[in-house]
């Protein structure tokens, strides 16, 4: 019985249900069934977004999305502040690169969340920035950012927008994109909404509209102007991901009838007990800033973080994720985002647990999962 | 018992074997599971283009795949040639447009294929064009451009490569991407491969990586060079729309078991025997070079060519496509890609019959039908 189990941070489980869904006969993308279906969605996004804005729906991966972000706001030679503390941060910088934009980094250690009053510091000096680029989680650190703060200091300066790469974060926890003034908030459908990957989506504040409005960037497939418009006739610019956009109805459907909060509280349950138990097992976290999306595990003393990813793997069937570019080797990390729950936590820890001994690190096996197992029991 | 019939070139009905092969557990990007996967998948892949080449795969629309093209192949101020003569030929011109590229347009009336011999001349006053960019198979008119023609003409040039929209033409009928002299070859998912909507594939051509060396559009979420390297280390550049490459493995498994040559034959044999009853129904063809992907019907005299198709969709559901821009209410179109056999050519011709008399347009019930009966049962 080859029973596997995805505790990776995107591509994450996807409930058998929405598979079910998504496995329906396809129907075309410009019928009144469809835009039946986009409207509804469309209104979901908004709940899920707690924005009163309109939410694009790309047919792309989470880079597809933060790339549109840059070349629908931006003209060549603007300039643009980037928090960069991790791999995702990076690729803001790139991305301003490729396109001409000239980025102002504020390097963060990565494991550390940037200070607001630092990037308030770049943001006087350089009171040209046209834009902000942040992940509200970076997923290669599991760092989450002050985004709430920045959304203070930014809405203060009429001429900057802020662009919240929320991929891992969206549907997760907190995350209030009108209320805390986030004018540009990106996610994808592979990480907290329990679906395959092929889908980005793009919230954009009223502030960030008139930016797109004079933007020089060039752009055709990723383009927000075109996608508003298709909004007012129900449909799409171009031909989207029809099956992901079914999977994403029921996704959503759920997600209303669950509501925002026990969403977030069920993601901060397993998080937390996860959390206990990789305490009880006496190893200490990468993340000085802990985020509900994954756990992310300093790998002990003489011990490669891929080895432990590499015998869950290749031995138990049970996927997790590595540390990636400077954190490879040094960390492993632990998705609670997905078709999860505290069942499937335990049997991560178990196995974290077994791989360390087989690679010689002593742990008394059952110690952390005793942790969790305490955890979860106190907190139902 | 709500049954529907998708028959519009894309998206297209899938197989309930591949859709339940999509619906199973979702596996990690990044595992030896899912490069064991992609190998297979490019390999067939070189199979269906008949290449030795590279295949790239984008988790786009197929508009994507085209944009990817652009700026993968040029430089700013480049000069192409435009073949326009539909409404994805005005795709090529709009792409050109935003990139800043020249694009010397070769118009072509609606429903006509261009004249290689046109192309020549334009080529030869244009020796500086680095591109020629058309369609194999213009899915707004149903036309067939002559691209084996355009590939003799383009093979002479060294400084210019042949771009080929395929999308509605690859694995529809013969297209032979290397014998040709086809540079890069661009299809999607949701037409012959009978797969739903988010990938794109772009093949390309020694003489064409050539160019791409020396590109200068700005790209990141497509980024040939990026995806050639990811091909080495058997990934994807960015995270890949997981399940419908689970779904493609499987279509081309099924390719690879029947072969070309049927897979032709089975799109030709419903395009002709759609087309017989066409004829037997005394209505007219809108392309003059007619191709086995889709039926283009002339709406006749005094028939809005919308009206047939809305009356099919909300009476009968069963959805076919009108026209598009210039060619919009003068036509409908039935396709015959996607998981589709006789019997539902069949459907679509009674349909038709059925609609126009409600509309007013006198046609023998069942003598559409008994033509293209007659052609089924004499050419098995």
């Amino acid at each position: 019985m080859n029973k596997r189990y995805l505790m990776a941070p995107g591509p994450v489980a996807v409930a058998p249900e929405v598979l079910a869904k998504m496995s329906e006969p396809i129907i075309h993308h410009r019928s009144p069934q469809f835009s039946a279906i986009l409207t509804k969605v469309r209104e979901d996004l908004k709940y899920l977004y707690q924005t009163k804005n309109d939410c694009l729906i790309l047919a792309s991966s989470g880079t597809g999305g933060m790339e549109a972000s840059v070349v629908n706001l931006l003209s060549p030679g603007d300039k643009a502040l980037v928090i960069r503390g991790g791999k995702f941060g990076e690729r803001w910088d790139e991305l301003c690169h490729t396109y001409g934009v000239k980025a102002v980094n504020i390097d963060v250690t990565w494991g550390k969340a940037v200070d607001p009053q630092e990037v308030k510091k770049v943001l006087d000096a350089n009171p040209d920035a046209r834009a902000v680029f942040v992940q509200a989680h970076e997923t290669s650190t599991g760092v989450k950012h002050p985004v709430e703060e920045l959304g203070k200091l930014i809405r203060e300066k009429p001429a900057t927008v802020l662009v919240v790469d929320a991929i891992s974060a969206l549907g997760v926890y907190e995350l209030k994109t009108d209320d805390w003034g986030l004018d540009v908030v990106i996610t994808g459908s592979q990480k907290s909404l329990s679906l395959p990957p092929g889908l980005a989506f793009v919230s954009v504040s009223e502030k960030a509209w008139k930016l797109v409005e004079k933007a020089q960037l060039p752009k055709y497939y990723f383009n927000f102007l075109k996608e508003k418009k298709a909004i007012e006739k129900q449909t799409t610019a171009f031909t989207p991901a029809v099956s992901l956009i079914i999977g994403l109805a029921e996704v959503l459907r759920g997600i209303r009838a669950t509501g925002l909060p026990a969403l977030f509280a069920h993601h901060r349950r397993l998080s937390e007990g996860t959390k206990a138990g990789v305490t009880g097992m006496g190893l200490e976290f990468f993340s000085t800033v802990p985020s509900e999306a994954i756990t992310v595990i300093k790998a002990p003393e003489g011990i490669d973080g891929q080895n432990v990813v590499k015998i869950l793997r290749d031995e138990y069937g049970i996927t997790i994720a590595g540390g990636q570019a400077q954190a490879k080797g040094k960390i492993f990390r632990i998705s609670h985002m997905g078709y999860l729950n505290e069942w499937d936590m335990i049997v991560a820890l178990a196995a974290v647990e077994r791989a360390l001994n087989q690679l010689g690190y002593p742990i008394e096996l059952g110690k952390g999962v005793a942790a969790a197992e305490a955890y979860f029991a106190q907190n139902k």
